[in-house]
C-alpha cells in the first residue's frame, strides 16, 4: 500500500510542529540570551509554514478523501481545525502574536516593579483581542466557551460553573477544618540539598515510574515543563533550588506524568494528526490539556505523595541526604509533603488550595472575556476573592494578580484544565483500581508497571483519537464527575490531619 | 522603506536553514538515541521546504528584480544557486540522501570490523552518484571541479594540482629533516586531566580570544564542530578525554576560530543569503569551507600553538593542573604541543603531517571521481601513499582508508579545503601583520582584540559577499599563494627542532 496523500501531508505538518517544539525547548533550556530575537523569527517562519500547509486546499481535499478510510478520525480533526483556522482572520493571528510578545515584556516589567498599572494597557488589549478571537471561533452561549475549547475540546462554561461551585464549597469547608488542626513538621524540607544530588534522585524516581531515558532527558529550566518531538523524544525539565527539597522532586514527578503519556502514544500515531494540535500549532499526543494534567497529577500526587510511596522509598532518599534527613522518618516526611497551608502563590500551593487558586483565576478571566469585569478592577477583585477563599491579604501585585504568565500570553481558557485534570485523575485512578484488583498491593511493593500499563492501554496509546469526554466515558463509564476526587481529598486529609467523620464535609 | 519581496523570501529561507542547523546540533549534542529516525524525517521535511522555497519561480523573479538594487550580491548568489539546484534532478537528490544514510551505516559497521569490503558496495554507489552529480552540475575540465565548487567556489583541479605538488615536496623534505632530530618530551600530555577542569580551561581560552558567550555556548560531542543559527547564536563543541590534555584544549581553540568568524558577520547580513549556503542547505556566514578553516587554523595554530601564547598563559594552565604539570615549564609545553610525528590518523596529526594526510585523500578521491581508480583498489592505493609520504605501514583498514566519515557522506571535494585553509591562514596573517605593526607585541601581551578586530573588519563582517578568491585578493593583494605558509612552517620548525639553514628546504 502506498502512503496516502493525506498521510504524507499530515506527516509533513507534524514534522513542522515537532520542529516548533524543539525551537521552544532549545530557547528555554539551551539557547544563549543573544539568540532570542532571531529565534522568534525562526519560530514565526515555521509557524506560518505549518499554518499554510494546513490551510492548503489540497490538504483539505486529501482530508475529505480520507473520511472513508481508516484515517477518518484524523481526517475529521483536520477538517475541524481547518474550519477553525479559516474563521480566524490572518490579521488577528498576526496581531495576537505581536501583542503576545509585547504583553509578556510588559508583564515581566510590571511584575518586577509590582505595578499592575504598567501591565494594564497590554492586558486590556489582550482581553479585547481574545474576545475577538472568541467571536471569530464562534460559540453558543458564552464567549469563554470558544477559548475553553482551544484547551479542552467540548468543555463549556455551563459544565464548568456547577462543577467548580461544588468543588469550591467542598474545598473551603475542608480547608477550614484542616486549619483548625496542628500543622505538621516541615522544617527539614528547607535545609541545604546539593543540586546535583537532587537532580539524580529526581531522575531515579522518574525512571522508577517508567520514564524511558532512551527516548527522553531531564534538564533544568526556570519553569518546569514537558515537551515532545514525537513519542521517540520526550523531554522534561525541573527547577532545582538548593534550599528546598520538594520543588525539584515533585516537579520532576509531575513532568514525568506528562512524559509517560507522550511516551505511551501508539507508535502507529507517530507523524499523524492524532499526535498534533493543529489549532495550537503544537506537537502533542495527549487528548487535551486537562487529560494531560490528569496524568501529571496522578503520578505526582496520587502516587508520588502517597503513604505507600514514602514507606517504600524514603530510605533511598535518606541515603542520598543522610545528614539533612537524619532526624526524619517516612511518616514524618509523608506528612510534610502533604501539608495544607493557605498561600499567596499558586505554584507553591498544596493539592487542596491549588484548586482554589485556579477557580479564582477562572472566575476572573471568564468575567474579563464576558465583559463583566474591567481590567482596572482586576486587582481588587483578585484580592477580595483570595481573602474570601484563603483568608489571606495580598501584600502587592507581584504576589497577587501579576504572579502568572498566562494572561500576558493570551491563554484565557487554559486555567480550568489544571483542576479538570485533578478531577479526571481521580476518575481514572478509580477505574484503574477497579480493573487491577492488586493495584494497591503492587504500589506498596513499588511496582508501577501494572498501573502504567493500564494507563497506556486505556489512555496513552490512543493519542488524540478521542475527545476528553469520549475518553472519560470509554475508560470510566461516565463524563466529568467530581465525586471520586472529593472522596480522595476528604479521605486523604482526614487521615493526615486526624479529622473525625463529623468534621468531614459531605 | 518597506521590506522587498526578495528580502522577505530570503529571510524565510535563511530561517529554514538555521532551523536545519539547530536540528543537527541537537541531534549531535542533546537528542536521546530513540529520536534519531524521526529527527531524520523532520530534517528531510525542512530541507525539502527550503529547496522548494528556493526553487519557487516567484523567488527567482524577486532575485532578478533585486539585481538593480543594493541586494545585487545576494541576488546573484540566489540566481546561481537556483541554476545549480535546477540542474540536479530531484531523483538524484533523493537517491543521494537515501544512500548517504545507508552508506554511513555501512561505514560505521565496516570501520568497527576493520573490513573495507563491507563498505565497498556503498562507496561504489556513492562514487557513481557523486559523478552523476558532477555531470549534472557541470564543469569545464575535470568532474572533480564541479564537486570542489560546492565547498570552495571557484577552486579547480588546475589550481590545486601544482599548489599541492609544491606543498607535498616541501612537507616531505621538511618532515625528513625533522625526523632526524631528537623528539621533544610529551609524556605529561597524557597524564590524568579531570574533564570539568579541561572544559573550564578551554572555555576561558575561547573567551580570551573574544568568543562571546552571550551569543554562544560550549558542549561536548564525539566529533567537535561549530554551527550557527545566525550570528546571534554560534555554538561550539569539544571532545574531552581525561587521559589527553591537548585534544579538548586545541580542539576548542580550533572551533573558536570558526565561531569568531560567524559571530563577526555584519548584523546587517542576518537573515540574508549572504549568511546562507543555498546549495548546501546550510546557514553559514563564512565565504567558503577553506576561508572558514583559515580562521580555525589561524586561531588554533598561529596563535594557540605559538611560543608567545604559552609564555603568556602557561602559568594559568599550570595553576589549573598543578600536580600534572609540576615538572613542566612554558618552553617544554610549547615544544610538546608542536611535536611533529608521522601517524596513521588524520585528526591526531600535527600541522605538518596533517597536510600530507589531506593531499593523500584529495589525490585518491579525485581519481575515484575521474574514473582512474576503482573502489576495490582504494585500500592498496591508500596504504602505498601513506608509506611513501609518512613512512608508515597501515596495520588495518580501520586505521587506514576507513578512518574518515567524509566519503560515506558523499563529501568528495571537501578535503582540499583543510589545506587550502592553512594556506589562506598564512596569507591573512601576513596581511594582518603588515596592517598592524604592533601585532607581535600585542600578542605577547595577550591582547587578541586588535587581531580579531582586523579580521572582523577585513574578513568576518563581509559574510559571503565575496568569493574566496575575491576576498583573498581584497585582503592580501594576491590569489591563493602558498609561500607565506611554507615560510611559516619552515621558520617555526627550524626554530623548534634546531634545523640549520642548510637543512631547510628552499
Amino acid at each position: 500500500m502506498t502512503e496516502s496523500d493525506f498521510a504524507r501531508r499530515s506527516a509533513e505538518i507534524n514534522d513542522l510542529l515537532c520542529v516548533l517544539n524543539l525551537l521552544a525547548w532549545d530557547a528555554r533550556t539551551q539557547m544563549p540570551p543573544g539568540g532570542s530575537v532571531t529565534r522568534g523569527e525562526q519560530s514565526a517562519t515555521v509557524s506560518a509554514l505549518a499554518r499554510e500547509r494546513t490551510l492548503d486546499p489540497a490538504f483539505e481535499r486529501a482530508a475529505q478523501a480520507a473520511l472513508d478510510t481508516p484515517d477518518a478520525p484524523a481526517a475529521r480533526q483536520a477538517l475541524s481545525a481547518i474550519s477553525a483556522l479559516r474563521r480566524v482572520p490572518e490579521a488577528l493571528t498576526r496581531e495576537l502574536a505581536t501583542l503576545k510578545s509585547e504583553a509578556q515584556d510588559a508583564w515581566v516589567g510590571a511584575k518586577a516593579a509590582s505595578d499592575f498599572a504598567a501591565f494594564a494597557p497590554a492586558l486590556t488589549r489582550m482581553v479585547a483581542l481574545s474576545r475577538q478571537l472568541a467571536d471569530a471561533l464562534g460559540y453558543e452561549e458564552h464567549p469563554y466557551d470558544a477559548l475553553l475549547n482551544l484547551y479542552e475540546p467540548g468543555l463549556t462554561n455551563r459544565t464548568l460553573q456547577p462543577l467548580f461551585a461544588r468543588l469550591r464549597e467542598h474545598h473551603v469547608a475542608l480547608l477550614e477544618r484542616i486549619q483548625a488542626r496542628p500543622a505538621p513538621r516541615t522544617d527539614f524540607l528547607r535545609r541545604s540539598y546539593p543540586a546535583a544530588a537532587q537532580k539524580a534522585v529526581s531522575l531515579r524516581a522518574a525512571e522508577r515510574f517508567g520514564y524511558d531515558l532512551s527516548r527522553g532527558r531531564l534538564d533544568e529550566s526556570a519553569h518546569p515543563f514537558e515537551i515532545s518531538f514525537t513519542r521517540n523524544d520526550v523531554r522534561i525539565t525541573t527547577r532545582v533550588q538548593e534550599g528546598f527539597l520538594s520543588g525539584a522532586l515533585f516537579g520532576t514527578l509531575h513532568e514525568t506524568g506528562h512524559a509517560l503519556y507522550e511516551q505511551g502514544v501508539d507508535p502507529a500515531l507517530t507523524r499523524t494528526l492524532l499526535a498534533s494540535d493543529l489549532v495550537g500549532l503544537y506537537a502533542v499526543g495527549g487528548a487535551s490539556y486537562g487529560t494531560h494534567e490528569s496524568q501529571s497529577r496522578l503520578w505526582e500526587n496520587r502516587i508520588g505523595r502517597s503513604r505507600a510511596y514514602w514507606e517504600g522509598h524514603f530510605a533511598e532518599l535518606q541515603a542520598a541526604f543522610p545528614e539533612q534527613l537524619s532526624d526524619v522518618d517516612a511518616e514524618t516526611f509523608h506528612r510534610a509533603v502533604n501539608e495544607v497551608r493557605s498561600s499567596l502563590i499558586r505554584v507553591e500551593a498544596d493539592e487542596l488550595t491549588y484548586d482554589l487558586h485556579i477557580m479564582l483565576r477562572v472566575e476572573l478571566e471568564r468575567a474579563l472575556i464576558g465583559g463583566e469585569l474591567e481590567v482596572r478592577n482586576l486587582p481588587a477583585a483578585w484580592n477580595a476573592r483570595l481573602k474570601a477563599d484563603l483568608g489571606l491579604d495580598v501584600p502587592d501585585d507581584a504576589r497577587g494578580v501579576l504572579q502568572d504568565i498566562h494572561w500576558s500570553s493570551g491563554m484565557f481558557g487554559s486555567f480550568p484544565t489544571y483542576t479538570i485534570g485533578n478531577v479526571m485523575a481521580s476518575q481514572f485512578y478509580e477505574a484503574a483500581g477497579a480493573a487491577l484488583p492488586e493495584l494497591e498491593a503492587q504500589l506498596e511493593r513499588g511496582e508501577y508497571a501494572p498501573l502504567r500499563g493500564w494507563l497506556t492501554d486505556n489512555i496513552y496509546r490512543h493519542g488524540r483519537t478521542f475527545t476528553p469526554d469520549e475518553l472519560l466515558v470509554r475508560v470510566t463509564g461516565r463524563p466529568l464527575d467530581p465525586q471520586p476526587y472529593l472522596d480522595y481529598l476528604t479521605g486523604k486529609y482526614s487521615a493526615l490531619y486526624g479529622l473525625t467523620p463529623q468534621e468531614t464535609p459531605a
